[in-house]
């Protein structure tokens, strides 16, 4: 299509490295609204006659159906999908097909079919993101009451209710909701009308292309235009951090699920067993998506790596930021999919939670905050209730079976109030600030979630 | 100080390994502001008397000023800035100073020292990147009417204004001013008052708190916000993608003012020469500029790879971000604080721009309109054209030397008027639409930008 | 397979999540491989009579066969291909295909898969590279006397010979040939006969496995080995140093072939031209190059990420490590057939390279050393020099335009003599050491590459 | 030093920006001892009078004291080590001083201070290593006969011997071992004598430079020699993948030292507390060595991007690898330092260890080669023992008290040999093959160990 000024076909090896169709061909759909909508503003411009319109638009339309129907099949010598249309087109139109790229350069075209795919996909992430989160406060609203150890440094800390836990998730979740919603503003802005680098000398209508292709905003700039890449890394970005997430998830639930903490059951439906070693019960789908984070982080830095020290205008290295794009969209939406009826499926253990609570001091913190109450400051507390730590890993014994008389061998003034200190309830609903862990902070959180995720409620 | 259940000292090799304080100490204003606020917030939860209160900021105030003078130094052995700023103050005000970290842990406070730190270092970056957009309009603004082929493939494609091509980094910096705004959202939102994981067990106003320290929102569950490292991947990837532009910018200007192009001169002042060869003038601080994009994204895939698959809590892993933080800082500061006073010197030489319009038959695209205006399809156009390339190419010719006769060759019909599609100021105008490169168009681009950026302006 | 103690089947969601068979399927001909030797080994351990092996390595045959001839599809439902591939061999020689996996785990299986995979697809690359070094050397021998200028900071530099800057690219790659055979040696380790995790209980000879395979050495402990990835990291991280070779090139390309620079001419078979802009001759199959550097950085990125951090023995989260491994294979090679060709193609023009040797007084240091011969300390020689470089730009003039008297004005005793040290061919031939531009040293290196590289040398 | 043909000064900020000697300053040592060499050579090659030489190599040893008592002291804007040593040298022994550059360049110099810097940390780096490994294999010898669960995606999967698992993790730091030899390898080959770009035109004999600074081989062309940064990345590569070994095994020692396993306990010389929980004992140095897997990847991502895309000759871009360098050089060798010692200090807990054999059905496996011994093909017999397995679990009763009679409910011909398959001692000893868990297995592999790094053995 661009060969005039050339003497020699381009090389098999040329055409096998560069032809991007194997898989720009998902953009078809894109790339035919694109047209659709440039047709029409050519039509506005007087560069396509009424009846010429016409007969594009019923011809995009015959070859949108007969790609979906596989009766039209890519070609690769034609390069990439924008090509390929337009070749099938012009076979349907004949040279009416020839004048719908007046004015308009695969620079831009790219653009809008990467943009107006993104824009669908991440509103797909959007809901299947959205399902997570109400999965995720359905589990805490479903599972109040119960205690466990929260752990810092993975050695138990402090005792928490399950649910603090299982919002905790949301919360981060509900970041990525928000970012999510900045990625698509900036995704959300049409480059379509820039021609090649310096603009168009057609005199396209760009406020009607936005209108009509339903974006929100313009590009300003035809040579920024055609170089930026920011809303796909913004996009791969957005992948990795709510991916970093997941891999938070993942581990903990492969951990909690081995018979050393077994917190919770993942149900058989999501479990995978080994081809040797009959008894096991293994958490794949976690680890599978703890190690897919890897996987979209790579997709970051390729991108990244890419446009780094480029020149300005359009340059042929950009191509490569399709596929890790697409790697990264399917690969988060893989997650979102099995992620939430998995959660549906897993059952907590709660007395294995409890019974857990019993190891590591846990209520260690607590006594500290009694001796400050007694009027200890709270570094000599601190110090007072390490020593009866140690103490009790030296005769084997925890602070439950520790008599008011051995307390006394650390504070004197020790009193029967202690006992109100080494309770696990008591320990979790004096933690009632914003944020803390006690049920009503915890249902605060489920409260403001529901209005933020629910059905009704947010975007 | 957490040494009660402890038998052994912690051993020296340990002691080196984990200490941070040889990088956290430059945090101490903000983990002294972080503690004066805390200390406020125990007087009204009753944990600190009023005289005790006065008593803990009159120590506090003493540590800043005795750091500041470098009267005290930090100890390695008190592995960071809180616990060396606790030792001081109770070293000055004894007992009263180990009430300070009553309810509070060190876990949130690296929290609220680092978004103190990092919302200061954001007013500065916005401040820097201002005054790098506007250099930019300025030199749009200045130059106006100067003509310089625009590049896609590295190969020219077409004539643009000088000014265009400016204006062209404004828009992605304008961009990275928007992110930021974002990144700075997420960074101003309190973590202190949720303990060390599941919330505190004093009466801490975490609203007054975050009045008190100036942020805007507060954080809502505790084991969110001690594992949370989203605010600093968020602004290691700012700077990631700021990077990559100046990257751009960088490759451009590198290439421009070798001899070859010679379309800019960078002043003596920032040209550094060779210790070998006595004629070089090198554009070393375009070439480290563009290298320290690579510096900043390492940063962001360390700390990427250090939230990656960690379990709940805070784990002592996540230390390691903070060195990558400074870095990423740092550069992105330094690389402002050159590129500002650099782009300013810049003289840009609009003969050696005009000349280079002569090579690459840069005004084709034109001739295609002048046939598209005759009534032939684009793409019958851009093949007659493509043709009359290959032709001048044979013959040594430009389109300039192309008679009548000549162009009749390939096209019949060719007139007069083909001469009006061959002068770079029409090819220009030409483009007139939104974002094109019409003198029109990029008025109004540095109309909208100063309205963006200027001094009144903006935010 | 592994379904014995599961009460229910695995979800469809789970299935899509987990099967690899859309991608491992292309290790089917290396996991039967694996299988037939490891059928021998059963029955020289006894597990499977002669007979039963007979059936075996038939039925293996068959499904080879019928795998390649299409007639036998994978089962996205099992999992895998080595699963798949057991299924389809039970399903053809009935009870004695259930015995194959006696001993043996999917966990080795993959090893041993990948790395025969790997070692083939190593063969090849070698071949490729081998082929491009050789290509490279020949273009270096056919442009013996061609002076260019050579580059720092992108800045004329000094004047080399175009054979000697060929040859940069050779003994870049040359270390990549050397390197793979440290790879290969890496991957050339047998872990098949290890089990699950803990050794086999089974009297299989590994011995007789490694010789069988082809293998040159045996893994030392089973947990090691199915943890083990190195050497795909090796792998990766190779691919990422050579294409980081191919991107240098590329850019010099790129760079070179503007009509800027004119150095060389990229042939019409491996360019591309523009939809839009008729005239445009563009460089994509290197920026392609340059830019599928960044793909293979990702996919090394990736492949690190997932391995940090895990726990000892299998994880799942290894099964990763295929897909970023395939799209590093396919890439190098990609980029090997097409490079190779491409480069046999290229046409330099002598004139264009010497005429470029006029910019920059690349004869500076020359000048310089010429002074020190007159007794000037280096130092003050490159002064001197700097200085004149002033004068001529202040006064529009070059070195070549210079009067003695004018060179006077900087060194009072300037001679004849001077002239000598202006001339570009002297100026190589000057630079004779090991390593250095002069026609001799560079035709000494190509007589070794010719040695390392040859149809009859290196390996 | 080069500002001859330089109108104005570098201003302020384009020192503060490009200036290194902050951190290059710690070459010095590498960088005076390539200046002595050079100084030699240059006499040999009758630049330098005998006189001549001696001054300067007086001088360059009273700069190398001076420094090292701190009374020279660098100065920033004298850009770089290699400048003010220069400068150091000529303010001691005037003119001569000025000499010293004669035909050498920075871009040499700068290479050869790298190599010869890290040529003494890969020593220093192999004398730790090699200390780590028989740290490990003599936790191995002296832990014989303990049994563990080794996990396969973190469950239970079969027993293994302690010093098997511990064994693990001495093959891949032996392959370390073997990786750092190659990598030596790399970095011994001489950059010094090829100038700036060109070669040089001083008769330098590069062969005496090589021995004299005790490298092995020459480089071989002048232009790959200053772009090449291959063993800057092979180093940083290096770094990366042993590190994500040391992550491995923090990952499980981090784990296993939790009260849930309680496998390990790590000395209190090398566990920090809690600034508010008094019971916490955190294996926080294990926690930041697995965090600083992360820091090295960043590192080798920084230069591998560095590097993309740059073309040809030195850039100024490069200067960026040397803090990277520095940087993984430093963590690794901290790393070293802490492992070592706090390995020794460990101590197992074989109760807890062989109690957790208990849990997970561990001996399922053995269950099934009980069944293949009575004539069962292999994937049916997993099948007959994954229904025990469920069973069992739906009976809450595990497989030591199962009944013959129980068996047979499963398999018919169940007979008292069944037993024999189900103690811990006999499955470690079945797996008798090389790489096996059984005790023959392991005494060998800890046999050839110590052969390959003990005292006497190895290189």
């Amino acid at each position: 299509m661009w060969k005039g000024r050339f003497k020699a076909e381009l090389s098999q090896e040329a055409v096998e490295f560069s032809s991007s169709i194997a898989f720009d061909g998902r953009l078809y759909e894109y790339d035919i609204q694109g047209s659709v909508a440039y047709a029409e503003a050519l039509n506005r411009a007087g560069v396509l006659t009424d009846e010429e319109l016409r007969l594009v638009l019923n011809g995009l339309d015959e070859v949108r159906s007969e790609i979906k129907e596989g009766k039209l099949v890519f070609d690769e010598s034609l390069e990439d999908v924008h090509m390929n249309i337009e070749a099938m087109l012009t076979e349907k139109v004949g040279d009416v097909g020839k004048k719908l790229h007046t004015g308009r350069s695969r620079n831009e075209q790219v653009l809008v079919d990467l943009k107006l795919y993104l824009k669908e996909e991440v509103k797909r992430i959007r809901e299947g993101l959205r399902s997570l989160c109400r999965v995720v406060v359905e589990l805490a609203d479903g599972n109040m009451g119960v205690v466990m150890p929260a752990f810092t440094h993975m050695q138990p800390a402090q005792p928490v209710l399950l649910s603090h836990y299982l919002m905790s998730f949301f919360w981060a979740f509900y970041r990525d909701l928000q970012r999510l919603d900045f990625v698509e503003k900036q995704v959300d802005v049409l480059p379509l009308g820039v021609g090649a680098v310096a603009g168009t000398t057609v005199e396209i209508d760009r406020e009607f292309l936005m209108r009509r292709l339903g974006f929100s905003a313009l590009t300003h700039n035809s040579m920024d235009t055609v170089a930026d890449r920011d809303f796909v890394l913004e996009f791969l970005f957005w992948c990795a951090i709510f991916m970093s997430h997941v891999s938070r998830l993942s581990e903990d639930f492969v951990l909690f699920s081995t018979p050393f903490f077994s917190f919770l059951k993942i149900p058989d439906e999501f479990s995978t067993g080994s081809s040797m070693m009959p008894q096991k019960k293994n958490p794949d789908m976690f680890e599978l998506a703890r190690g897919k984070a890897s996987r979209v982080y790579g997709n970051l830095v390729s991108v990244l790596t890419l446009v780094k020290g480029l020149p300005s205008g359009y340059n042929r290295d950009l191509q490569e930021d399709k596929e890790r794009l697409f790697d990264s969209v399917d690969t988060v939406k893989a997650v979102l999919e099995v992620l939430v009826p998995m959660l549906k499926g897993v059952s907590f253990d709660a007395e294995a939670m409890r019974s857990a609570c019993r190891k590591g001091f846990i209520l260690a913190t607590d006594v500290a905050d009694y001796l400050v109450k007694k009027g200890v400051p709270f570094r000599d507390a601190h110090h007072i209730v390490g020593r009866a730590v140690r103490y009790c890993l030296d005769e084997g014994k925890d602070f439950s079976s520790m008599t008011l008389e051995e307390w006394r061998l650390f504070y004197p003034n020790a009193d029967e109030e202690i006992k109100d200190y080494l309770c696990l309830e008591a320990a979790v609903q004096r933690r009632k600030g914003v944020g803390g862990t006690s049920a009503d902070s915890v249902r605060e959180q489920i409260r403001k979630a529901m209005e933020l995720v629910g059905e009704g409620g947010g975007k």
